[in-house]
């Protein structure tokens, strides 16, 4: 049986994703009882609710499950072939103020897919992987992406251990969640000790751009980079009412003008600038603020570009202060990094032949994430690529986050044609 | 005895000044003892020990001493006639981080005068009052010029009895405090029922004009009007790595346009436009700014151009809410208006010929005061005028406010020569 023609159960799909929202469901939005959001902290009871029941429904599938030292779950179905599996991978918990489809999308989407191949006794040629990742979402132990960073060897096995939650009154360890939950496995975190071939992810776009554009799906070629730095801007405090123009050191109005030109730049570099974090003192009505501090964050597609419009903004941010009155000076510090990066073309062309062959060229975009995934994580040690689905007014990490039952059907269409393209080509 | 050539006694008020700072002395910024600012706030037990020495002074002068509803002090001291006082008046309470010169330089100035008179057996032809304001800073029961605007009928007495504290841990009254310190008195706290003729001030100027046109009095002939308004920018928060610019609605983007644009109409106006206080909403690295309330602080000392100034920046902000994205939207709120005044031609004619003959006219400015004194509230019932001496770098409220002993000794002969003018040329 071709893998094009697979029978795909209606509904399955976005019932599962409502059903195991209640473990989590959180802030009302509309009427009916799907109108909510999600509350499912990593690590939570919700999580662990929600864990066992991944678990229970693989195993009934026949998978072989393997838990890591982090909690990350891998369901592996077996192929005609032994190998290392394909694994379509994304992550069960959410933000504290999240919605029903980041992350949770991705990994159910790989559920259906092992559900799909099972019902309809098709075995693919190599074992298919579905992986449910610990805290991609960074919300209570403040690292995104953090196992599949450690997974992937950029972090610290220990030290994520140590982390400590934010959002409890009490703060508790990674260590002593995991333990307390019963998900410390003992599979090394090591993509060398317990590889994988490849890693696939569908995930909502959290941005309005294939809503916009009237398209079905995105073709994610790769993951723009970010560079987010703190701006501390310090003037000098004086009275708003006896201190005219000319004697000014007005550290909120050089900040506003650095924000305009730090727009005005990356426009022109096809970038982005953004600040959501401001704070200002004294803060009193009637003193000119003596300082501000903010938090500058850039994205690109490309390396150099990012790099030079980082040099643009600290450029011309020293002219701003330079011009802004005497006392007037700015500081920048670095708070983090991460390059653009490119996914990879077998996996890419995989994603784009499914694309296309189902819903016709002038459906599908190729787009550039704006935001960090497990993928980004998984891209520097295996070939990786993700899919996307529109976003309902691009709203993300927010109980309104909304894609259509039509839109996830589509999306995972992609997923199960891509996922097992990749598998028929294989050779080893 | 021509008034001209009273004999002032060197030292005696800048020693005077630091001395009582032993009530309240905060802050310290040099190796000096007088090197400190000061937290006198007021009804505090600083600031029942400085009122308790100031009667004690006054009554060894001979004053006859009124104390009013709301603890103002009017030590009155004797002329050849009977009539009313022609008055010299401030504060003796300080901001919480203050210096040793706002306010209480005018106080003091004034009991110099009552020395000064005394020493030379001058006696005035009528009677001279020294008042000190109760509250005028507004830091601990948050309205400025609180007594001095029921004493000019400006405010309601019961209302400002009921004022609770923001700077305690557990709030007070007004009223409470007058009572626990012992200066609720039975005096009326009422420009008519306890009349004055007159009133003068001298003030340091908490700004830097004088100092850097360096001059040595300030002849202060109005005072600018103000403008408080609340804006409310409202945009929409989307993902910082997400969301293209086309499709933003960045709240604080468009503030940041709102604050330069309020910058270059203050400019063009000659007017001041400063923005002491702004917050923001969600305050989160990735996410655009869903909204910002900011206040808007604009200067002017004339009506019209105040008035034209706000509806210029009502206009401009709209516009540019318009165009910062199909989400954003302002709002404004009224916080105060204060329209600009003139002081009185007569009392501002006693200070002009005072200075002028002092230091001639190459050493005296005409200016306007930036901030609000209780002269403001007494120009409305009663001539007044004010004589502003320089402030180092213009800084106020603030531990480092400094005058030099000169500057102080200069105001104060200028206080002495345009009090006893404006006494010599009374007819009443």
């Amino acid at each position: 049986m071709s893998f094009q023609h697979l029978k795909v159960t209606p509904h399955r799909l976005i019932n599962t994703i409502h059903q195991t929202a209640q473990w989590g469901a959180k802030g009302i939005w509309g009427p009916e009882p799907t109108q909510t959001g999600m509350c499912r902290l990593t690590l939570s009871d919700d999580d662990k609710e929600v864990r066992d029941w991944f678990i229970k429904e693989v195993n009934s599938l026949g998978c072989k499950v393997k838990i890591d030292q982090l909690g990350n779950i891998f369901a592996i179905y077996s192929g005609q072939k032994d190998g290392l599996p394909t694994a379509i991978g994304s992550h069960l918990d959410t933000q504290p103020t999240g919605g029903r489809y980041d992350g949770i999308l991705g990994v159910l989407c790989g559920l259906e897919v092992l559900r799909t191949i099972k019902d309809n006794g098709f075995t693919p040629k190599y074992p298919i992987a579905v992986i449910n990742w610990t805290n991609e979402e960074g919300a209570r132990f403040p690292v995104s992406l953090m196992s599949s960073l450690v997974w992937s060897g950029a972090h610290d096995l220990q030290e994520t251990y140590n982390l400590k939650s934010i959002t409890d009154d009490v703060p508790v360890t990674v260590r002593d969640e995991l333990e307390r939950i019963g998900y410390i496995g003992d599979v090394p975190v090591d993509y060398k000790q317990n590889p994988i071939k490849c890693h696939f992810e569908i995930h909502i776009e959290q941005g309005p751009i294939l809503e916009e554009s009237n398209k079905k799906i995105g073709i994610v070629v790769g993951a723009q980079g970010y560079d987010w730095t703190k701006v501390h801007v310090k003037g000098k405090a004086t009275h708003t009412g006896t201190t005219p123009f000319y004697a000014r050191s007005d550290a909120l109005l050089a900040t506003s003008q650095m924000i305009c030109k730090g727009n005005e730049l990356a426009k022109k570099a096809e970038g982005l600038f953004s600040v959501g974090v401001l704070n200002l003192l004294p803060k009193v009505v009637n003193v000119i603020p003596d300082s501000t501090e903010f938090v500058m964050d850039l994205r690109h597609p490309i390396k150099d570009s990012l790099h030079k419009l980082k040099d643009d903004c600290v450029e011309e941010f020293k002219k701003i202060a330079h011009e802004a009155g005497r006392n007037v000076s700015v500081e920048f510090e670095h708070v983090m990094l991460s390059d653009p990066l490119e996914f990879h073309a077998d996996c890419v062309s995989c994603v784009q032949s499914a694309a296309v062959e189902l819903y016709g060229k002038d459906n599908v975009l190729e787009i550039v994430s704006g935001a960090g995934h497990d993928s980004c994580a998984t891209s520097g040690v295996v070939p990786t690529s993700m899919i996307f689905i529109p976003s309902k007014d691009g709203v993300s990490h927010n109980p309104e986050e909304y894609s259509t039952p039509e839109q996830v059907a589509e999306g995972f269409q992609v997923l199960l044609n891509a996922v097992l393209r990749y598998d028929s080509l294989r050779v080893d």
